[in-house]
């Protein structure tokens, strides 16, 4: 009876720090600029902690041949506000996740399966490429220029991920040719030519 | 039809990240400790990044014939989260903006037009004063008293910047003597003289 | 009544930068991972940014003859987004407060009656252990397994604070010992012995 | 004399904190992932504050017929670990500051003279372009694609500013074309054709 | 002619942020609290940002059948100051990696090959365990407590990452048994009893 | 003998991570923006991470009856790169610690004798004041000027921390009047009369 009463008395003493180490995002309710609105911790479950969205490749019946499957806190909200996050990338015979970057992330990829060339560009304009077996690791320093080729004959893949629960991706060639930037535009701001620009507008779908 | 079926599940597989690189404020949600809540991306539009409330020069018919413009998360709402502000410093002749601090930010500042002097004084008490000609920029690191006068017999104007969407602004002789202070704190303070101080909350509308 | 227009117009031109230097958190609302939103400045008074709740020695009628008494974000809720929190510990004599962590901060410790033997164990293994005189002041690194003993016949107390408004505090006997964590699981990932295991669970309430 | 050993004492009591709120950068030592190394503050004086570099027109007789003046932390060494950075836009008639990212760094743009188009793409592929005149401002959030293009007949200029001392700046014409990037790279990973690629090449340097 | 004028010029313009996007450290020169000095750009090559070290299973012959091999800046010096690390996890059949904590970085785990049981503890003593297949991610957050375990026949394997150059690792067993922390201070702050104490500081080469 | 070889691999598969929780300074090499280099782990003792500096009262026979006795990382070196700090308030009767700012950092003040009245004005011009007995604490936001004052008819003292190794300390009496800084600029940017000026430089050996 006294130890249940000292117990009862230490839970007191130790208990009501009430901190929260995590922050399961509630997708619906308002973004912030740190990120969304925690979930009340009794509501989460252990299997919130696990992210099954990269355990099979992604369709690369596509016109890159190629897929990102990402774990952003969009798809994985228990990542939101702790500052990390994944991203699987499958590459059929000669797939390309083609030239883009990540705003707000480094990028570090692990060679699954397969070969792939990656590689940056820096600010300086040097560029890093290299042709990664399963098992290498290449890290991709954030915001600069990156692509990976596929290196082989047969499918490849990689699990990536970010050091941030968002981290963006703009595709280049989406940026330039998949949207209403209008080609007078794209054209004054890239040196390339119209004929050039109109054209991959029309294999992107976009318009201007 | 082929290359449709190819761009959809591109755009599938390269979609879904649905990440948002900025966070234009709703000023009318609560506020965080990292800002404001975003509105949703589909309500932003091109003019929400523009900011044109630093064209025109504030007005300086005051005691200090000088005008502070800001331009922070609560006047220029898509910075919110970008860490990033800017304001307008206008001083006509004699104008002078009295010695202030920035609490949360470093801030640099562009003369516009006319001479102005200013300066900081260092937690060593080392004190840095130079005159800048337009074109000229000066640095401010975070948290110093500093200030600006008007150097020329003509107007002079600035552009400045933060490193903060909201870096804030301690005018030091409101900060003492615009509010309920009591003229004892403030005398007790300060070592300055009791005549004084109730001399400068008289003119500063201060009380107490 | 110039000077009147003149003040009017000074205000005009300095006042409306509306930012807030705090956030005292809502603690109803949503919270998000850079903390609580914020109480609308307007309803904040003075005694918000004062903490009474470690004035008083915690109850240490307990099996550890030890008490932790927070003074967290949750508690003092003027702490949210500012980065900083506080703590009281209370040790009578043969307290102990038990090995344990803050997963979010580093901690400093004030000695402020007694005598404290106090340590950490580095990610290296090594021990820093030493034993404080009140006055003196220990660092504890953000993260790393550490433990306070009342190292005098008497009772001792601290003050320590902590670089983040919620440090957390896993208490490694709890983690272990006083949920529903398996035993077999604690007895896998602890090499200790299951008979070990179970009677500390059924001291400290654990099941499994 | 009383006055004087009560001041010493003062100076004793209150001088010997020795922080440093500023570390102008001494360029010839070792960089680290935060900055530059300090110079002693015994050495730093006032000029070292203000920045010159901006204060005229750069070339624009070139293929851009535009420049970009950067006061980075190279420049501007006292802008080390302060956490901003400036910036001159100089646009001819035709000029363009071709598109671009800033790796680690929001901007602000702050027009002078003359009249600017300016534009950003976000993740989500949207375009936001404006045509800003004298005195407006417009952010480019972190990390994305933007350009600059003079919309007038005579010369503009713009003060730009980054919150980040070392924004880095990517030139996609530059990393795609100026460098020894294999055509058969840029190819793969942009859609465009290889003449496209071979011709840029050759007006921008580029080889392979 | 007038065109290699022109790029000259224009290289002239934009070439001279001599920016650093990375900042490979170098592992002789003195480390600061941001990570280590930088190998000059120049001497920087492609296959530094290539880790091959995670690429074959570590050695799991020993006492906990398993291995973590770690891809941290000290073995992969690209990584300095970009905030990401890596690392690859090795469990022959009842292999364990023992409860442990990462002082500064949240977790993410990627399950290779085989199927693994994995949990982490909160703040508030609640567990949340799950096992993977090949494909899943699990998330632990920043400075927890958490294991994993072979939970099939076969071996199994996993690529973590982190969100920080430095995660650092804390073996709690180590850390109590593995050094010179006194038997006393042990049984003190665990509730542990003293034969237990010794027994393991018997396996683990701990003294005292 | 083959569990001293399963020791050995297993140390061997799990200590070659070689990370540093700390990072104590070595004051004598080159500052950076981070903090200083720090001392080689092999090097630091436990008594590093002890502070005795602020268990005796500070020198209060001066001007202002007080003194701050800090306990930064120019003291207190095992500080460096932990992001806190310390320092101790004594205040004999009708002692004050004037008005000050620390531009980098926020404070929480807990007193340990005697009684103090403590302040801070907002950005805001909102004075906050409270009378603290011991034990109390009060949070100061960053970069705010406040103030104590002890409130009692005999000595009190107080124990502060700060969220920044190296907090840095503007007093504000001294910014303006214990250098330097012409009584012209002062006067210019204070609106205080020409004669108080002179007679406060006077006081605290300000020339100019």
């Amino acid at each position: 009876m006294l130890r249940i009463i000292f117990l009862l008395s230490l839970l007191f003493a130790l208990s009501n720090a009430s901190v929260q180490d995590f922050c399961v995002a509630n997708l619906k309710r308002g973004e912030t600029p740190a990120g969304y609105q925690c979930i009340r911790p009794i509501h989460v479950k252990s299997k919130d902690f696990v992210f099954s969205g990269l355990g099979t490749a992604g369709n690369t019946t596509n016109i890159i041949n190629a897929a990102v499957t990402p774990g952003f806190v969009g798809q994985y909200p228990a990542l939101n506000g702790l500052g990390i996050s994944t991203a699987r990338l499958d590459l059929a015979p000669k797939g390309v996740i083609p030239m883009h970057t990540h705003p707000g992330a480094s990028e570090v990829l692990f060679v699954l399966t397969g070969s792939i060339t990656a590689g940056f560009i820096s600010s300086a304009n040097a560029v890093y490429v290299e042709t990664l077996k399963p098992g290498q690791v290449m890290i991709f320093p954030q915001g600069l220029l990156h692509f990976q080729i596929n290196a082989g004959k047969s499918s490849s893949s990689a699990f990536v991920s970010f050091n941030s629960a968002n981290p963006g991706l703009q595709i280049l060639d989406f940026a330039l040719f998949a949207n209403n930037l209008p080609t007078e535009l794209v054209v004054g701001t890239t040196f390339l030519d119209a004929a050039t620009v109109k054209k991959l507008k029309g294999v992107l779908g976009g318009t201007g």
